[in-house]
């Protein structure tokens, strides 16, 4: 593989976008991109995104926004791997670029999400888990990861107060994030008595479903020297692991063992150890899932991760800040896109762009994006050259 | 790129699959392709598919069937560009073989389509077309084709029976096919009283749907010598194009750009010229498609693809054999799997296992596959060496 560099990146703000197509939302993202790059033209497209046949009734994304972002016969596909789409786009447009078939290529993650209610989207979402053994038992996918935190809390003796810090952390930071969906700061006794959704899971445990594109350029590496006095953002791992799609065929559900295979992968292609690393955007789509994450990736014994929390280690100038940009829970997870907004993300934190929640010196970053109850995730690690 | 070759391959039956989950039937062809191959292990699974959400209430297929056929761990992910979903996860494994990423990759196409009625698979069809500027202006996918036909027909004088040799030839070839759809040989006239679908679409120039899975197993060509005697089915050529997903946007709606970009593309990498081919197995969703598809493709001038037909160049022994295992027409249009049953059958051919409908000495076969109504079409060139 020859060596892969991000050139550019782009957002939308994740929000409820009424007033806006489908086709709008994600071009603003790819154009925002290309502009960042400095580019007119790309050589293929990779689009994540889980939802739109079932939200939008359009599928064929790949063809339909290389029609409208004006790259006419261009190569252009979707990928999708339930809420992992967002990152499994862009290890597509990594190995189309690497493996020296495409030149210029865009990876963008998008999803509208909005336009149906809450009902329908619940069971939109449901696809991501086993529709024969799980979804058919009528069990959602809050209610599986309630499962899963409750059998945390039980066996590791943590009580729902302990997973706060991660939620509290997330709204802190995504108070600096102008993209972010929520902007409120909350509290331990807000956390506390938020409504419950499926317990132990509350309001405060789950991040906020929205409307939401990014895209990043990626180009061979060689072909960037020092851009604009910006550092080069090399994509220095790129690792995918899978799972048993339902959770109950699991050893152990409390393990995400394809968090672990794909961090171990990332950590050896990049040379490094996890305590190099300067920062990490997890999935948090459920405080659980932070936990979790943090386990499988090496940074905290089982059973031991609210610890991190708890001793503010995942804060902003803290030894491993996550979410630096609110994460899940309060930037928003518009499924498909939100692993690309995970490397938006990294890439802006790499370049020294975070202002308040801007990590001092920070030189590489890991991306970690979950597809259903763990059972599809990716991890990336960029590094600032 | 380091080069690649198809070392197995393995296929359902086409049919309605009434007892056979979608697992099962992905699965199925899965492990054929491993016996195929002589192979227990693989690197990493990429699933054509698409209409798994809308008529299965499943998504996540990647991590879906790592599970189910025992890749516990490894990399999987689902493509989709429509009806050229299959072509697309194969292009998306070769790309990772190519790249050193994978070793052994498994590309499998798998469509699920008889579980729901007609009207449903009909709506569900659309999503592949433009979902504001066509499919709400009342259009259905075979009414976009119908309208294509009839501009045809009307810009170069041809009438309806000139298109049945298309048709003929593919339910003579599928009679010797075990895993067509459809085993009835059909006359012109049976082809000119056949019901109306959409106006001058009838019953015998669509390809009807169906259920269906097929696969193959990409490793590095240096890898493969001489096996059991087989020759080396190498991948000379792998391109992709798009054009605007709405057929109206397009200065000429009776010109593929995208087949035509993708297969000059395609000679170019394998250094060949379009008559170098000793098959085609095109993408005749609807009669006028093998028509547009030829001209695109350099077989015929603008207008005059129906001589192929008439004069017998497409039949087995003629100068372009096509659909040689029966097309979408006969063998069946399971979408997101049909592209991967082409490729399934250009191995087939390459390697001397069509016994009636073999082209003697065939070296070099072409695969096309058409998503949208012509917005992604990938096309592949294999060769035995």
């Amino acid at each position: 593989m020859r060596p892969v560099a991000v050139l550019g990146i782009g957002q939308t703000k994740v929000d409820e976008h009424w007033g806006k197509s489908l086709r709008e939302l994600g071009g603003e993202a790819v154009f925002a991109a290309m502009q960042d790059a400095g580019l007119q033209q790309a050589d293929a497209l990779f689009v994540g995104n889980m939802l739109s046949p079932l939200i939008n009734h359009q599928n064929h994304l790949g063809g339909y926004y290389a029609d409208w972002v004006g790259m006419w016969g261009a190569e252009a596909v979707k990928v999708e791997a339930a809420c992992g789409s967002g990152a499994a786009a862009f290890r597509a447009a990594l190995m189309a670029v690497a493996s020296g078939e495409v030149e210029v290529a865009i990876a963008l993650g998008v999803e509208k999400m909005t336009d149906k209610a809450g009902r329908e989207v619940t069971a939109a979402l449901a696809t991501a888990a086993d529709a024969d053994y799980e979804v058919d038992q009528g069990v959602s996918f809050v209610g599986l990861n309630a499962l899963i935190m409750r059998r945390y809390m039980h066996q590791y003796g943590w009580k729902h107060a302990d997973f706060a810090p991660f939620s509290l952390n997330a709204h802190e930071n995504a108070l600096h994030n102008p993209n972010a969906r929520l902007h409120d700061r909350i509290s331990l006794e807000k956390f506390e008595k938020s409504p419950m959704v499926a317990t132990p899971i509350n309001l405060l445990d789950a991040s906020p479903i929205g409307d939401g594109a990014a895209a990043a350029i990626l180009v061979p590496a060689e072909k960037v020297s020092a851009l604009r006095g910006r550092p080069r953002i090399r994509v220095a791992a790129s690792a995918a692991a899978t799972d048993t799609i339902a959770v109950h065929n699991r050893p152990d559900p409390l393990f995400l063992q394809a968090a672990y295979q794909s961090a171990r992968q990332a950590y050896q292609m990049a040379g490094i150890c996890p305590q190099e690393l300067n920062f990490f955007e997890l999935h948090d789509a459920f405080s659980i899932m932070s936990a979790l994450s943090l386990e499988a990736c090496g940074f905290a014994e089982r059973g031991q991760a609210p610890r991190l929390g708890l001793e503010g280690t995942i804060k902003i100038g803290g030894g491993l800040p996550v979410c630096t940009r609110g994460g899940l829970k309060a930037r928003g997870h518009p499924v498909g896109a939100t692993g690309m907004y995970q490397i938006v993300e990294v890439v802006q934190q790499l370049r020294g762009e975070c202002g308040a929640t801007q990590v001092q010196g920070a030189r590489l970053g890991m991306a970690q994006n979950i597809g259903g109850s763990g059972a599809s995730i990716l991890t990336h690690i960029l590094q600032a050259e």
